[in-house]
């Protein structure tokens, strides 16, 4: 895989406007395994705010919740030997999205968004996330990720 | 208070992407008091998606969270006998977000967003939220919010 996970969803599974390839208003957030865990990456605009120097927590609920089912695609994968190629990876939803909120996340900075594997079943992957900016957490998380059926709205 | 509680927050807390009304990119999210509970009204744009038919789990997890917010403001003056007038609504800050997505939320429809006053101390109000849609429950929620001092970023 060497492309984002994102870009090997299905067209169907590409909507998304937190990480969607088919979606032009959306955030596109892209997703890469990095040694065991994973990595995104962002950065708001400036009116993503939610007081004056500070990112608005919803945007980073947002990241938290793409990063994760992204994440928990790629780890999916992963356990069960699925070689990523065009449109083939697995599709999750979230099903529950914990997020703390640390210290206030400055704007106008790039946010490193990690993912580390928690637990994974036969469809259930959860893993815990952070947000770092210039090495410091700002916010961490958890998401719960169910997974779609192949034929899930067809 | 007549109109919504974000309308007597003070300019300067005003900015906020999700409910603040000096923010003309943002959804400017209007919370108001209904018998003991509070209420939001919210349709998402038809990009707001996170596949065909149905709401981007991210602004959801991003209502409830402003949602949290203004409910904190309105039960704490109610709480402290604050009289609200401009521009002294309390401002709280969300501290943990959780988030349950218990069913698909169709897309193209107005949300209904519910807040219940769950605890609240000194300087900390936690609040149960729904997002509700022709009567069904698709989401639920639970804010911790964190009061700001009157001078913070000042």
């Amino acid at each position: 895989m060497i492309k984002a996970i994102q870009d090997y969803y299905d067209d169907d599974f590409s909507l998304c406007y937190g990480c969607g390839r088919l979606n032009p208003k959306g955030h596109q957030l892209k997703t890469y395994l990095k040694n065991n865990d994973t990595i995104s990456k962002h950065t708001p605009k400036n009116y993503h705010i939610a007081i004056e120097g500070f990112v608005y927590g919803g945007l980073l609920a947002s990241l938290i919740d793409c990063h994760g089912t992204g994440s928990a695609s790629i780890f999916y994968a992963r356990e069960n030997s699925i070689e990523i190629k065009n449109y083939n990876a697995p599709r999750f939803v979230t099903g529950n999205l914990n997020v703390n909120y640390i210290k206030p996340t400055p704007l106008q900075k790039e946010l490193l968004i990690k993912g580390v594997l928690k637990e994974i079943t036969s469809r259930k992957v959860i893993t815990s996330i952070s947000i770092v900016v210039n090495d410091v957490i700002c916010v961490t998380g958890e998401v719960t990720a169910i997974l779609l059926p192949d034929n899930f709205g067809k």
